[in-house]
């Protein structure tokens, strides 16, 4: 069970808060990227970044020189994986509506204790199986770059899914059309560089991202 | 052209940025959801909800009752729209990258003073001709709805294309493969709502949401 504080507690449309572990997994695996939010000179900043997961660990990691990676360690952060699975339709505008798993994550982020951990779970959660595929960071490309590990204990997740909830008067009025239109993320095909020698195929981890 | 100050001014690899007004739009054009900063109680918050523009204002909306709608109105925000194009598999972990559309706004959110013009925006954006086709918001319903206007003066926009860019030794040792597995969202086919009645066809602005 994850431990709300009132900064994580849902406060609207509570119904859709879940509590469980596997909950937060779900959303954080399903995600690709996320959003972090600190401040910065008194001004809130939000960044799209990438990111990784072990156990109740979240790894986030940037550039040593960059400005928002320096004012992040040590301090408050946000963190939100939002994925979305739809548009709903309504009968009324009020109660159009998204289908969503969404994770929002709050603590205290602090330099990785062990930096080449982080970047392994933060590669292979963009790209699985990079980490043991491609050239692995050396000393030089270790220093220059920064990664952080944020605590997964206060964290909240809010999915929505199904039919549209319309009023009576609405669904007996029946002048509108209402129901989902599912939203998919889907892989292409990939994309050789076009610096690859001839010949060499794509490897099986990068054809099986996001195979179950 | 936008106008950059120093907190929208793109710290690190400054040429990904692009200053152009039909940048800005094109991400908030192609983006679905944005992602929400603010300040609530000296901690940061990051939240995903909805958004539309009309020429130089962007449309955020709630609740009227919810604690972090209540918090942005006349506070500095910060909005993030990012669209991910694709995941760039380098020869080293340290070029892999993301393929991306990014604008990320700065400002202070104000009440809209034409809250139904905002809920239209913010309708249309999600499901283009709803705001036509569905029952629009009665005085009720208005009143429980917060909509709060950005101005996109300050404004940055990031995009990443391409394949990977990796260093010359990686390329010459040629043992890791290098290219780019794109990503899209792709709409599902329209699932009805259960209490919708038999045999009424799903409406055009369904079915052409996202067509060009």
């Amino acid at each position: 069970m994850l431990s709300p504080t009132p900064r994580s507690t849902i406060g609207r449309k509570g119904h859709r808060a879940r509590t469980e572990r596997e909950a937060l997994e779900e959303v954080l695996d399903a995600g690709l990227i996320c959003h972090l939010a600190l401040i910065v000179d008194g001004s809130p900043i939000v960044l799209p970044t990438g990111y990784g997961r072990d156990r109740d660990t979240l790894y986030l990691h940037g550039s040593s020189g960059a400005r928002s990676l320096r004012a992040a360690s040590g301090a408050a952060v946000c963190v939100a994986v939002t994925v979305v699975d739809g548009v709903v339709y309504a009968r009324s505008t009020n109660n159009h509506s998204m289908n969503y798993r969404s994770a929002v994550i709050h603590g205290t982020a602090t330099p990785a204790t062990d930096k080449e951990h982080g970047l392994r779970m933060i590669t292979n959660h963009l790209a699985p199986g990079s980490w043991e595929h491609a050239r692995q960071p050396n000393r030089r490309e270790l220093a220059a770059t920064s990664v952080l590990a944020l605590d997964l204990t206060e964290a909240s997740v809010k999915m929505r899914g199904g039919p549209p909830g319309d009023d009576a008067d609405d669904i007996a009025a029946g002048t509108a059309w209402a129901g989902v239109l599912p939203l998919r993320q889907v892989w292409g095909e990939p994309e050789p560089a076009p610096d690859l020698p001839a010949g060499i195929p794509v490897p099986e981890h990068v054809l099986r991202h996001g195979v179950p």
